[in-house]
């Protein structure tokens, strides 16, 4: 038996009930049965970004979401600041380029938090700068980011602040409308304990603002028709309803745990997986590491490929290597959404098994031991 | 009871054994399982189609379809040609319009077939058309429209022929290579029994050659880079992969049945429907009845309303109404996918059922007996 332990930053494991709601029957799309999910879901939606702005659900992968907030925020030929410091945060780049958008690329070192004295130095050197791209949990790198004190420097300005929270919403302490974030992304199949399939914005008043100033290039990401169909609790066009049908049951099981208590489960795991890892000699990648994951750099002698496959062939853990630049030089240990403590014990103790037998010099019980100290002290 | 039958043009209904994959554990979507699952969605999906292309899937509903073949293979401000038949032929004008392209709008009644020599003359008067944008079955009227004879027209010019098969593959015959057709896009939700989330768009050599020659306005859905992955069996971004594990099920009974025989089922039960409702007394709306739906025209004496209301409430049966400039004036009846020809025969005795307590005059089991003797006569 190899028992599947699906330890990736997304897609992350979904919860068997959730699971059961997309073998249902399917209903019409417009029916007042799915209607009353939409009501739900927006409710809860709230509850988890902390917002009181409608969550506009979108069809799509959480890029999707990126590109929906580039282009119906920033006009073509506008200008827009980048906190570049990831695979992800550089898509930011990549999409303002696609749409004639010049973006400012304030570069941080990978592993690195940006910050946020440079934001500030950024918004001076650049006030014409309609929006600052950030991000809350950089996937690539597994670095949380200061973006509650990015988004008080933002809100003093006139541009508008919008965070890719795909991997974070859910995972990390984040509250929206106190933090002044004025655009915050998410996606179902990180933390909100979905398959993939669906994205989320948030959009506030200030960045409201902005996006009725013009009419944008887009036509199935225009927020201004999602805006207006969320009113009523719809959207513009056919949704993956089933999957926001899943999405009820998660939120359901979030509200029950309640959005602090899970914040606070992720940092449990996060710090658990750091001290278990560095009682190993492991070092962590990222010099603040993200609650959702856990990327931690590749112990010499050994190939990512092989830690990865010996722990999926010997156990059934799924890990993720590194992307862009650092792909080989990482390990990415994703404990977000439906994960536990003890799903991150057990993959300590799957990771000690696999880099014994690969010669990696490591004590088997020492990291898993210090993973438990953790979770005590911080029960 | 009320035993529920979704007979609306999508969302369709959904195999169980389909809807049972969805209940699946999520694997990773960069696992070689995962790739083995779009290798072979990606034979299949070729088979529906007929076309040797490969067929692109993004995570999105048809309208994200619609806009990716519009931006990818028209330039910003150059020219289309729209066959504008119906609500969904209406958005390719919108579409364009949201892009700064020019819609040469030939406009076509809703419920009549738009005729190929009106297309032949709307390309000699405009020889800088890039594409034609049409559709296999127009949703909102249903209709099927004739697009072998229009493929004909457009391969002797140097426009491409782009055709929104949304509700149309997998229900009306269409045989995408052979036909000239050189842009095809289609929906999960339909004909092809999988809920919604997924759209797809076969690209063939001619309409490459379009999209290659510019860099389009367009990220999420650059069918460039679509293009690029799924020679690698792989997506540019996260994609729905559980919808695609259920696409494998579904594209396998599809297989197992035959595309011709299933587009003759779908041909029978669209006769039946339509020799029932006519024994009835009730006109169809389309004058070229799609394979994948009835539309008809709503009684004198009662609402559309009180007809979907009644067979729902009485019965479990779902039907759509009209949509744009025809709400209230047409009640639609889908019968594409995971419909067979006794889910025919039941409707029609709901319809009829409903229609005498809402007092319009109709024989009971005069529509039945009218279908059951064109499926006895077609088997």
């Amino acid at each position: 038996m190899r028992k599947p332990r699906l330890m990736t930053p997304g897609p992350a494991m979904v919860p068997e009930e959730v699971l059961l709601e997309l073998a249902r029957p399917v209903i019409h799309h417009r029916s007042e049965e799915a209607k009353q999910v939409l009501v739900e879901v927006a409710e809860g939606l709230k509850r988890v970004f902390q917002t009181k702005n409608d969550v506009l659900i979108l069809t799509s992968s959480g890029t999707g979401a990126m590109e929906a907030a580039v282009v119906n925020v920033v006009p073509p030929g506008g200008k827009a600041i980048v906190l570049n410091a990831g695979h992800f945060a550089a898509r930011w780049v990549a999409i303002c380029k696609a749409h004639g958008i010049e973006a400012v690329s304030l570069d941080t070192e990978w592993g690195q938090a940006v910050d946020p004295a440079q934001v500030a130095e950024a918004l001076k050197q650049h006030p014409d700068a309609v929006a600052v791209f950030g991000t809350l949990s950089e996937t690539s790198t597994g670095t949380g980011h200061p973006v509650k004190e990015i988004g008080e420097i933002v809100a003093k300005t006139d541009a508008v602040f919008v965070v890719d929270g795909i991997s974070g919403v859910g995972a990390m302490e984040c509250r929206q409308d106190d933090w002044k974030i004025d655009v915050l992304l998410a996606g179902s199949q990180k933390a909100l304990m979905v398959p993939p399939g669906l994205a989320f914005v948030s959009v506030g008043p200030k960045a409201w603002a902005k996006i009725n100033a013009f009419d944008s290039p887009s036509f199935y990401f225009n927020l201004k028709a999602a805006g207006a169909k969320a009113k009523e609790f719809d959207t513009p066009y056919t949704p993956a309803h089933t999957l926001i049908l899943a999405l009820r049951a998660a939120l359901r099981q979030i509200n029950a745990e309640g959005i602090e208590n899970v914040w606070k489960r992720h940092e449990r795991m996060s710090d658990a997986c750091t001290a278990g890892l560095r009682a190993l000699g492991i070092e962590p990648f990222s010099a603040r590491p993200a609650e959702g994951l856990t990327a931690f750099v590749v112990p010499a002698g050994v190939k990512d490929s092989q830690i990865r496959g010996k722990v999926l062939e010997r156990f059934g853990v799924t890990l993720a290597g590194g992307q862009g630049k650092i792909k080989g030089k990482i390990v990415r240990l994703g404990h977000m959404g439906y994960a536990d403590e003890l799903d991150v014990v057990a993959t300590l103790a799957a990771l000690e098994a696999a880099l014994s037998e690969l010669g990696v010099a490591v004590e088997p019980g020492k990291g898993v031991a210090a993973a438990q100290r953790v979770l005590l002290a911080k029960n």
